[in-house]
């Protein structure tokens, strides 16, 4: 009896993963081994920065009411009576008719109200020329200008990113707190599948969508685990998905979520006694795309066919794995380009285009589909930087047309937002 | 006596470090490794791709002719003479008059050139009951239509993605030549610098530099060394930088390249008889940014105010770290957005503005710069995810106007063009 399946919206796939979201316990980490966790903590400057009135530049502190009357034809002379590099404090203060020499990042002397470039400057003896005019507070980095204190710097849920790092060291998080990352495991379900060092026989293929997945884990800041592949066969399967359960946060598999004799998942599903949340989403690829949720654990049944494995993790997967992680833009970017080239095919669900966008010499990225528009089509995905989304009942796009595209790098964002995209909204 | 610097343009300098590029040499590692490596040997298809004649869903595989006559008052019928799942071969040919039960994956039976969605069916003991006339090669998945034998796959040069590594896996690359990752040394110097850890003290500002860029590093895809502080004093930083030579590929210093009586870098580069290929940028910030040569290795002497330091290293260090593994994308990717608000900053020097782009509502990327601009802002870097690139010779720019900018995240691109940047072209 061939099961019916009631298709869901995207977004409503999107908002039902997102509901399950438990963020991950929060743990401490050495700063430098922190690159790409999320931050866990905020953070409000305890200081000025800078936290001194200091030299942006190499030249010299002095008074600027000295320089009153010094130009070209008349310049001034005014004592040297200290030098001081950066980090080091002056140990007198500047009197009329005196300057100090000074080291760019060095703290202004007491008394001086202005720097005046070394390359300004005519150097004499024990003595310096000045000959212009400067004013109260010229060239003067001054203490809080880049932050003052109590100013709230970095929220939690952000990746650190290098600049991120540097903003943690300098307010001293020698530590710092980050959301645990999620374990996903994944198994590759099918009969066809071989091993990728085995050779071709008639029949079969080699196992690519699990070099994929846990790549695309580890670009979603998740651990990946291997847990090897699956015959189409059910009791080896129920045992494969119990451990997968036993030993990572999240499960994916790939396969076996269609309709066929040998697609076991739905009723391995049952057994568990997982609820399953979606089965079915009006979208190619990726249509029989299922998500199921036994206790605090979510099980991703992604499609075997390449594209639409690829496009299942990045549009549920994906933010599911950020979220646990508390990054708080798991989702895609969202962007409009100009199509590159004509996309005559028919459109009666809403499509997520493999893609590859360019900014070239226009004012527009463009955006062009690469290869085979096929769910299992597989070589595509190596050129493949974007998914270009096109709206369900529409009827092909000509070379020109603006689009929306979701990039596939860079930060993503807070929220899942493709407005109205699908002709099939249910 | 102060050193007269002459300042080359931005694309001078960013053409000096690359004649200096070398590749590393190739290394083999496992395909689960490789994620973010750079590919070092080009793909060509060994196989079609797919290997045979497959289904691309589960239903039944028949010969069209026989659905000739068939319609929703008068359907056919037609025997079921074998079932195959993926991963199998059928033992039996489609003769006039049957049908074999297929699953998404299989290869096609001999004798047949259609398939019918299982959903389109209606079964009936050993038969199948079809209503409506199919034409031959109607939903085959054929063979080499994603990739024929013979046809380029993957360039050399580029990084390995997830979707890369799914052709890899499908082509059997269980192991995959990649170029050996340079390590690079980090020397933060400046007697002002205080360890991350330690608490603030008059004069004195925490290392944050060392952590951006160690992790500015991580992010080019090279293997970062620590090397430590060194304090203004001309033996201990000519021994720190002999040192660092030793342990690593690339050497990067942050600080005393200026013109202050405490920068040493211009001192040391004398004694170790390295050529000097910039001292002098025609830039806002990072002017004084220096690049060095010894034999085949490379001193990148960067400013030591974050934002200049930031800004050095993303335009020369990160392309000629990229540029040693191979990496044929090195450079920024260069777009054009729109201002989000206005910069009336008059702009004598090329300028390259800490800024965040969003894609918001319209149709074009926002781009604002963030925080203070100033060479030695530091709270600004935690925002930043492009630099503005305006002009010198500009008087400011208000709201609207399209700017070009350089994505701090994502692929890159080959060649490093910002055209006719400078106003102060040399």
């Amino acid at each position: 009896m061939l099961e019916k399946r009631q298709p869901i919206a995207v977004e409503t796939a999107v908002e039902r993963v997102a509901a399950c979201i438990k963020t991950l316990p929060i743990i401490e980490k050495p700063l430098e081994e922190a690159d790409g966790d999320i931050l866990a903590e905020s953070v409000i400057a305890d200081h000025d920065v800078p936290p001194f009135d200091r030299s942006p530049y190499d030249g010299y502190a002095i008074r600027a009411e000295d320089t009153a009357q010094a130009s070209r034809t008349e310049p001034v002379r005014l004592k040297v009576v200290d030098k001081i590099g950066a980090g080091d404090v002056a140990k007198k203060a500047i009197e009329p008719g005196t300057a100090i020499r000074i080291m760019t990042g060095a703290a202004l002397p007491k008394g001086a109200d202005a720097i005046v470039k070394l390359e300004l400057t005519r150097e004499e003896g024990d003595a310096v020329w000045i000959n212009r005019r400067f004013h109260s507070g010229d060239n003067l980095s001054l203490q809080g200008e880049d932050a003052k204190k109590g100013t709230p710097i970095l929220d939690a849920g952000r990746p650190i990113t290098p600049g991120v790092k540097a903003v943690l060291a300098t307010f001293g998080y020698a530590r710092v707190k980050v959301y645990k990352k999620p374990t996903v495991g994944v198994i590759a379900t099918g009969s066809e599948l071989l091993d990728i060092d085995e050779p071709l026989v008639p029949g079969k293929i080699r196992n690519s969508n699990a070099y994929m997945i846990l790549s695309q884990i580890k670009k979603a800041g998740g651990i990946p685990l291997d847990l090897g592949r699956m015959a189409d066969d059910f009791e080896q399967s129920y045992r494969a998905v119990k451990r997968g359960l036993d030993v990572a946060d999240v499960l994916i598999t790939t396969g076996g979520v269609s309709v066929g004799d040998f697609d076991y998942l739905p009723a391995i599903y049952k057994k568990l006694g997982a609820e399953v949340l979606f089965n079915k989403v009006a979208m190619r690829p990726g249509s029989v795309t299922t998500v199921a949720r036994l206790g605090d654990q979510l099980l991703f049944g992604l499609s075997g066919n390449p594209s639409a494995c690829f496009v299942g993790f990045e549009l549920f997967a994906a933010p599911y794995i950020k979220g646990l992680q508390g990054n708080r833009l798991p989702y895609l970017t969202k962007m409009k380009a100009v199509l590159g080239h004509d996309f005559p095919k028919a459109n009666p669900f809403t499509r997520f285009v493999r893609a590859k966008v360019t900014w070239e010499e226009g004012d527009r990225a463009i955006v062009r589909p690469v290869g085979l528009d096929k769910s299992n089509a597989v070589v595509s995905l190596a050129e493949t930087n974007a998914l270009m989304v096109l709206p369900g009942g529409t009827k092909g796009y000509e070379k020109g047309a603006l689009v929306d595209i979701l990039l596939l790098f860079g930060e993503g964002r807070g929220e899942f937002s493709i407005e109205n995209l699908s002709g099939h909204r249910v």
